[in-house]
């Protein structure tokens, strides 16, 4: 119900106080929005108010600029608000980083293009350039920037101008098998998503499918989560898991572990571009 | 966070408009209560719109008495909603009705028991008396009300003055084998939760689990509904699911289908209980 | 464990009788085979045993054309046995049927083409050419065959024509959407895997998401099936669900369906394709 | 389909060699046994044979007595095998321990009571004295071993001092919050179940649910595993999730995690009651 051409989307965080919802949806009925949806959640332990709300800009009568200094001016100062404000006629742009697999390329690109997502996906980076074939069959730009331990430092570099050139607003790494530089999420906190092979924070780092086995695990897991210096440590967006049992070897875990690992992060690519995460103290809110 | 002493709850529902989260979460502000959490919902197809919000009545500046009144001038009558008013100090009662399964009302009683339910159950009411025992384990009234084609009605009749002397709020069919009349849910509409061994539409009426082996499934479940005079077919509150395999023979199903009752059957009377659940249109609205 | 190249499987059924499964066992023993992988069940309700076993033909002092006719000697005949043989390396041949929807067809071609299935695909079938483009995409032929209710009889004689020209095995219908007649389904029995958007035997025929939708289940799924006469009532391969909740429209629950629909068909293919299903009355037995 | 009379279980597990199937299955069906189950593993990586065969011994020509030194004799020893016998109707005897959460307690002794375990529960102990009136109500012995980190040692002899005078054969601590000492452990290898609130090997260790909310994960877990010297890293029998949101807090955590904790615990019981596990390499087999 949030259509693409005339919505505006707020999202939310600060200090619990009484008011805060009224205060918000007052701002927006007074200019005449019809408020399509809100959630709104409290954190009791962390005394933390987080809210997301949608309107439809067909009939508000405040031009689209100057939403954002009154809303600051009326409710961000007030409030000591940390808000965001997005327009779903502004279609993200999106990165994919890969190496050799592709299962989760392909089901990240069969959903933008059969319309799933509403995003503008024009580049695909690989490390390696096994994967350039389905970039192309989709039409999509790839770029082949090998990485080793000695080149590692300019070719990020080089990554980031092209992500720069292609006006990149986010980078899903689609099982990216290369641990990026403190440097380079800095250049895009919050902003990139990756998906690790387990249930974290259970067999983080390399190779989770054989420690899993080695520890006879029952279920399997994936684990999608924004980027940070910590190593799979960051904000965790969506997980899911699959059942197994000692009939699967290495080798099964993997290919039954790969269906979990796309879902997983497709459903936090959508979240992602549907302006739907919020991030605090390292853990996230999913709106509705 | 809704406290049992001085919380209250409003649930909504009407035609969609603009401006009711405002005005809703105006008046609760106005009058200085601190609002805990609101939960909403427009259903876009129906033109509906939901609300379920929380407050805390310490510093609300309005009696108890006099809520109900002003909500329905100021909101319930332009609103045309629908609505109750719900304070948490005021602990809803509750019957279990049984036949001879004892799995559900153990599940039930040992919640009840450990504080995890807000409600006082002074009574259970079976067609046989098996249970009795199980009953009178927790400290709780049994009463056994048999029940042939030729007693039904009248016997209905005994369990209905049970229930007022009582004091029933609602009742819960824990695996209960008789098919209330119709007459017995007009005393309590929206009132009576049941459990059905199956995932309903599949598998209606009787013998659920038999029908599913012969079908061949893959998975069975169980679903908790409210009743209402067509069998198995009230607005659902809560289903869940439990693999199986062609190992599983139907003994086997009853066996694993009884956790999946137990916990799909507690999870809708939590929710009942916690003034969660709001029906609409033979559905319902699980709010957070 | 069972390899490409020197394997046989055997998939039994038969009245239950004591001795099958040493007598099975000894035949491959005795022969030097090196079993790799025995599952066994007995339906006691149905006095039904069955089973599948594989192993390893490096050293099987038989010749393969020999195995036929001594297995069915010394134990088909004298147990009354319905049973097959396979190899590993006979690898089989599967044709594609879709319509508009392309979810699954990119999820069974991306396994495909990462090396997960075990078979050779070499002609895609639609009523509609939309995805001609996705066929192409991975190299495979597409055959657009449209179908009105005035030309379906000729126009499955054609798709039969193309199945046999192209030497196809089995079907799989990836969310085809016409139903196939019944001399259709007399040339591939217990060989056209279908995928129907409902966990049957909730809401089979048309628009499944819509009378979920209305009937307001908590969970939705998908069943896949081999295709019978009987519309959506064939035997089940694989079924699973996913949660969802008042949010969703009707939109949003197609959208979850899909990633049930295309996960569950691909694993009822692969079981398939591995030969681990078994069908009798109606039911699927599917070995480890 | 395995009574409680007359049906005899092997367990088996040496080095994976030609012919082992056929061997057992001759020796049950050459003194005419009536083969009711077999299942099978072979881990290829390890090779390592596994198997579970039961049979009915009506017909049997062979006494019970005989069947442990014979099958020594011609399998045991010539395959280098560790192996046990059971008979169904040696009811095993099963202590319960237990600290102060009581819903893993009234799970087990509702199935109990219900004859789900095919088992003898004569005694439950706790380090506190709270759930006596559990015990009691169920019509079984408590007994309260206070435990102190001085008294530790003392104690747990009486543990088991209590143990053997109730001919305790395996142990099941439910929600019991001391951890065993090795010596305790020794007593009982392979024989002492744990529930841990928590999705192994993701936070082990003490307040597993505050670890997660901190971690902000979007799934909690429980895991059953027999209990080794190396806390929370014995062989795991059962695990199962629960999906969680940001809207639930630690205490939501804690009440929601009981119901997956009370499952996957009641199902490691069954499986081990029915002689379903099997452990190697800190892994379990679980038989079908």
């Amino acid at each position: 119900m949030e259509n693409n051409e005339n919505t505006a989307i707020i999202k939310i965080h600060c200090p619990d106080q009484k008011g805060i919802v009224a205060r918000v949806t007052d701002f927006i009925n007074l200019h005449h929005g019809n408020i399509i949806s809100v959630d709104q959640h409290v954190d009791h332990e962390d005394n933390l108010f987080s809210m997301r709300v949608s309107w439809d800009l067909r009939g508000f009568n405040m031009p689209r600029e100057e939403i954002r200094p009154t809303f600051q001016k009326f409710l961000g100062d007030p409030y000591q608000m940390k808000w965001t404000l997005n327009f779903t006629d502004e279609v993200p742009r999106m990165a994919i980083f890969v190496s050799k697999a592709s299962h989760c390329l392909y089901d990240l690109l069969a959903r933008y293009q059969s319309g799933e997502f509403k995003v503008k996906i024009p580049v695909v980076i690989g490390n390696h350039n096994i994967l350039e074939p389905v970039a192309r069959q989709f039409g999509i730009d790839f770029v082949h920037i090998p990485i080793t331990a000695e080149t590692k430092a300019e070719q990020e570099k080089k990554e980031i101008e092209i992500l720069q050139s292609y006006k990149i607003d986010f980078v899903v790494l689609a099982r990216y098998m290369q641990v990026l530089s403190q440097d380079f999420i800095n250049h895009y906190p919050e902003k990139v998503i990756n998906i690790h092979h387990s249930f974290l924070p259970a067999f983080a780092g390399a190779r989770p499918y054989h420690a899993a086995h080695k520890r006879g695990v029952k279920i399997i897991g994936a684990t999608s989560h924004y980027v940070t210096s910590d190593l799979d440590a960051g904000p965790i967006i969506e997980q899911d898991i699959a059942r197994i049992s000692h009939h699967d070897s290495v080798k099964d875990l993997i290919q039954k572990g790969k269906d979990v690992e796309k879902i997983v992060l497709s459903r936090a690519v959508k979240a992602h571009i549907e302006r739907k995460t919020l991030v605090y103290k390292n853990r996230t809110i999913i709106f509705n």
